[in-house]
């Protein structure tokens, strides 16, 4: 079964917060690297109507953890050290938007992932860079 | 009306992403600088029933956006331009965690937030820094 | 004359803190983006014999915002809001450094710069974010 | 013998990129905390006079770094993880600038220091936040 698959099976098994990202859906996801898309609900926006920087955290955060679990060594539970967010751009309710992760290096005990989310012209809403660390490293 | 029970009305009005802060409540509010609780639910733990990180992302971004709002030049709305998170330590579900959130500097256009999230012992679980862009500017 | 050649040019006559870059040689420079080279010298390591983390930074922040000056409109001064390091590899006294700098969105007031640090085997040393804001905006 | 003496001496001895930190004094250092001040010379000037943040860097970099000596465990060389600036106000040249360093976490692996930069008049002109991770842990 292809790793896309894969973590579309895993994450509708969620629990907890990520029950926010559960329409999240894996295009491809293989060595530590995915790309999945999502449509901007009621539920993800912020007090102004536009999409919520809680929510997009949230995207970076899970979706590149769920990605990074196709890299063979890193199949295992990690933590997050560092997330850093630029916002460059806002989207509204119905836009469809693209999350691109990324794997920078994962060594023994540290992995960083550069994040992108995207509009449906491709342009670039949010960039972000995320690091983490093996349990048990 | 003390500005930290106009803030808890506030709170309990909002629609959208917000809806998972709708627990916290404001212990203090004034002038740009904010203090509030939430005890941790099983709706913000991560797989591996930890704190998650997009729901720490979460307090982070929305506590001190709302916090900004007793700021008087800064009641008006105001977007995030970047987000930097360090996680330090983990939590459990019945935690209470403590926000606490700093106006650094606020300018004409541009505004900057220290914000922490601290346990029950007062230990650092995430240490954040929030900039953001007074829109209309 | 192509703008990597005037920016050449531009770096010589830095006088300030600019001096510490003046060795870097940039080979491509056009719409906001830069590709430029350096090789590592004794007065850019740090106590261990690496590349130091605060001439990584220099390079980041003077190279990304020379390399913008080639964007249109923004020509004109700016200043840094942030600018976020993650550092992913060491590397010695010798080696040559190539700075790939992006622009990732120029608006009105606010440009996005993409920062990396890769060695001469392509490896990823320094991923960076950097932030800029346009003054008298 | 003082540590903030013994941090005195050690800068004076170093060589490498740290040679433009060589004016910085410190005041206090302990348990990994410390204060020092420096005066902004000509040499750490950005091309529109204003203190560099390339210099900003350095300073947040070498000075956390040599501060986190004096946390018993931390005596051994460490290397950064990530470093995230924020530049909230500019200096001019001959101004007296202090930086101070707190260590919010100190691990086995991984510690985590608050740095900040003020001026003669206590305002916040840069604050970063330094992720350094252990050698040989």
């Amino acid at each position: 079964m292809p790793k896309a698959d894969l973590l579309n099976q895993f994450i509708k098994t969620l629990k907890g917060f990520d029950k926010v990202v559960k329409n999240v859906k894996f295009l491809k996801g293989d060595k530590g690297n995915c790309v999945a898309t999502v449509k901007i609900q009621e539920d993800n926006l912020n007090p102004m109507g536009g999409l919520h920087g809680g929510f997009s955290a949230t995207l970076v955060d899970s979706i590149s953890s769920f990605g990074l679990m196709t890299h063979e060594p890193w199949a295992t539970p990690s933590v997050s050290v560092n997330i850093n967010l630029t916002y460059l751009k806002g989207a509204k309710v119905g836009e469809e938007i693209t999350i691109i992760s990324n794997v920078l290096r994962a060594g023994k005990t540290m992995a960083y992932l550069d994040v992108e989310l995207r509009n449906a012209a491709d342009q670039l809403l949010v960039k972000a860079e995320h690091t983490k660390f093996k349990m048990g490293a």
